[in-house]
């Protein structure tokens, strides 16, 4: 690194390239301009027999609370086999893909969160590096409380009504706020 | 920049960070690790009575062939917000968003795209900067030995099949060999 004062780390400077209409974050040094777009969360509402599958976060955000097994979509990776990794990554677990149950959009956070349906090929898991706990939960055990994200409590009360009405289809919103109110069934 | 050689631009080192799984671009400059992630593509069908938009592309790839109103979903925006974005852009109009009529992983070129079923606002419609042309085409008008991509040829029939049907449950793969080759019915 040539220049004095603080170090520079990458595309750290606004500015809107040559044909475009947006500002995008461009490396001061070498002029490397990154487009950064929206990221995909890949996951699934797993269960076994009646229960589903949660894992206790090892890391922030939201370390020790309870979770969907999901996370970033790979390079090269269709968003079934990301929800497949995720489950094996955080749960140690095989899962069998049933339908698409939700697709979320979170665009405070860049984000779009595909949940599928799933069921656990056996009733086998165990922590990976991202839990501290994985667990089978009936509806009334679900720790309401100690839930991670909104988009869990979406997810589990999309899927519990799904699986009620036998209903299918895919959710694009949350559901309202009455039905979230509802805990236990 | 301090170095000799050719010219660094960004990340362009593999390597795995700390902590990670996985190879990724980091810059040899200043050791800026990119995280690059699959992207978002936004569109919609949409359709004017029983005729839909479709735009001539301006740009490459396929410069000259016909697509849906389409694009990258930006940070901080919804995908539907996106879609009406793109409609917008590419075609000059104005939509309203029906509903989400399929979700399409096409992992080799790592996107994942986001397809609505809409209706134009009003019969109003011109190119933008990314269009040579912008049409409304009655099924048996659709050039389709000139449209740009697969996936629009997906959406296209499964909008046409979801119209007929009355099923509009979200689709997530590709509609089968035997229903694409039927052009007009």
């Amino acid at each position: 690194m040539s220049t004095a004062g603080p170090p520079i780390r990458g595309p750290s400077v606004k500015g809107i390239p040559e044909g475009d209409n947006r500002e995008r974050m461009i490396c001061a040094e070498c002029g490397y301009i990154l487009y950064d777009n929206p990221k995909v969360v890949v996951g699934s509402v797993a269960r076994w027999g009646e229960r589903i599958l949660l894992c206790r976060r090892s890391i922030n955000p939201r370390r020790g609370f309870w979770t969907l097994p999901a996370g970033y979509l790979e390079l090269g990776e269709s968003t079934s086999a990301g929800a497949e990794r995720e489950a094996w990554e955080e749960a140690q677990t095989r899962i069998l893909i049933e339908g698409l149950l939700a697709v979320y959009d979170i665009p405070r956070i860049s984000q779009v969160q595909l949940i599928y349906r799933a069921r656990l090929i056996e009733e086998r898991f165990a922590p990976g590096p991202e839990s501290l706990e994985v667990r089978l939960f009936g509806w009334d055990e679900i720790p309401w409380s100690e839930i991670a994200f909104s988009s869990v409590h979406w997810a589990l009360h999309h899927h519990r009504e799904a699986q009620a009405s036998g209903d299918f289809t895919t959710r694009t919103s949350a559901p309202d706020p009455a039905t979230l109110a509802r805990k236990a069934l």
